[in-house]
């Protein structure tokens, strides 16, 4: 069983008990339930393990704390909505000493001042390796409020930034590749101190012409396809937006540079689906927002196949991201 | 360092940032803020991680879930609140299969629904021993949050049940103690299905008469201090009720009952500092609404050394509980 056949069999044993106030249950980044009338919140969790997600020779305690932080503020961002709380639940080996497990804090904090949000809890446990479980609780408004469903056949799928940068950075800490100068740093800065496109989702999320929206932590071809099953759709995917070092990575490795980037992972930004007629405007004023352009990667169909466009052929897109039980 | 020192040197770094809309920040059984005006929310999160706080062994993968879930359930109780939702980060190694998972799941779901919250997302991941990261989000009126701190010198101090039946069931596990017949099923279900007192917390939390709150998941005598360090104040144990299997496991140990009953964990059973004048009163709604008595066991002193009653003398109570980095 894949880690999505899992979640859909957990999903028919807990769906059957979600009241109403629950409005977006498992299966999205986030939940979303209303605590009042006027109100939505916004819940997502996120756990990153020791040896699962990173290593620890790979990056800093600090810098292994903003990952953590990250990956949970991205979920909400792809929603549209923006951070309150965090709590977190943290396990590690006696061999970790206090100062280790104070970096880490400083890291989630560095990330947390400027998402402004507040860690307000916790849990402190021994665990086999360092493991840490972090939940973020945010706000939306009902009107910003974007999920995985809702793209429409025709939209444009676009993407926050280029792809590929953390997943180069990875192989140059594997030793799998050999990348020389600004193109080293730029590939390990995406690995070790990602950044969680909190604005840019909040902006996107106020926009009515944005239907889909999610974020791209395990890959463009895992979370496109997620995008386009919530939706009941499919896509094509003809320009994929491909990070310098990404594809200095894929020629040294000899693979293709576009596949390299499909297949990342561990980059946080977001994906939209876009009503085509609005793609000019909005790619225009993120621009002028954010002094970054807005990527159009390809479109979504109503046949639900998904699809690459390689040269001048048209093939299957396998999912080849990140599968944790894969 | 110990457990609570820790706790201290990430409050200092975290503490800085709290905006006036966290009204509990770390320290309590959960912390508490104000999603609306007129709103109370409160959250917490409990980790429990395989060979720290259970064997496999031990208890069935349901019971596991049912362990794991009543000790956030208890969190909140302790405020006073009522959960809405949780959220499950769950980790676990390739042999712990779908079914093992869903079992896990089953659990937790069994005491969300007598809870009446709803698991709304979580997140899957290997890891290399099963790591379950539960948060609970709910919801509390201001006039009926219950706080650690608040006990007042001269406070009775009560407990909702007898103590010490975890602790047992334990040491029937860990083959330390042979117990008999009733014996065994009491101390063997209070470890493997703990109840936690929801109600109870709830019904407490609406009287103003409860000064302070929380739950002895850590052993009376370690909680009791935290109290009373929160209150600052101290206190006086004179009177620990003893379950009938815990009473049973000490003379089979040939230790103290009352010491071994303190000296507990993973029960649920909620702490509270009552006015002394509504000690009579409280007692008999709580038997008539719960059908379980209210039991006394001290009183909360001014003066902040924390003393225990044996026989005639009175000796220095050292925190005995669970410490997880001791």
């Amino acid at each position: 069983m894949r880690e999505d056949d899992l979640v859909v069999a957990i999903r028919a044993l807990v769906d059957a008990d979600a009241p109403a106030r629950v409005r977006v249950g498992i299966g999205d980044d986030a939940a979303v339930w209303q605590p009042s009338r006027s109100h939505r919140s916004a819940i997502t969790t996120d756990a990153l393990i020791e040896d699962v997600h990173f290593k620890r020779a790979w990056a800093s305690d600090r810098e292994i704390g903003i990952r953590a932080m990250v990956a949970n503020v991205s979920d909400l961002a792809a929603m549209g909505a923006r951070p309150i709380l965090a709590t977190v639940a943290l396990g590690f080996p006696s061999a970790f000493g206090n100062e280790n497990v104070l970096e880490l804090y400083r890291g989630m904090l560095e990330v947390a001042r400027q998402a402004r949000l507040c860690i307000v809890g916790g849990d402190l446990t021994r665990a086999p390796v360092v493991t840490i479980a972090i939940t973020l609780v945010g706000e939306v408004r009902d009107s910003n409020l974007k999920l995985r469903r809702g793209a429409r056949a025709g939209d444009a799928i676009v993407v926050t930034g280029p792809l590929g940068a953390a997943r180069a950075g990875l192989d140059v800490l594997r030793e799998s590749v050999k990348l020389e100068g600004a193109l080293v740093e730029e590939a390990l800065r995406a690995y070790r101190t990602p950044q969680a496109r909190l604005a840019q989702g909040r902006w996107l999320g106020a926009s009515a012409n944005v239907h889909a929206m999610m974020d791209c932590s395990d890959g463009l071809s895992t979370d496109v396809a997620r995008l386009c099953a919530a939706s009941g759709t499919g896509a094509l995917i003809d320009d994929v937006p491909i990070a310098a070092c990404a594809a200095a990575a894929a020629r040294a490795l000899g693979v293709d540079a576009a596949g390299y980037a499909l297949a990342g992972g561990e980059e946080y930004e977001l994906i939209a689906a876009i009503a085509p007629r609005a793609l000019t405007y909005l790619s225009a004023r993120f621009h002028a927002r954010f002094n970054r352009a807005l990527l159009r990667v390809g479109e979504i169909r109503k046949d639900p196949e998904m699809l690459v466009r390689i040269g001048d052929r048209l093939e299957t897109l396998a999912p080849a991201g990140f599968d944790h039980f894969a």
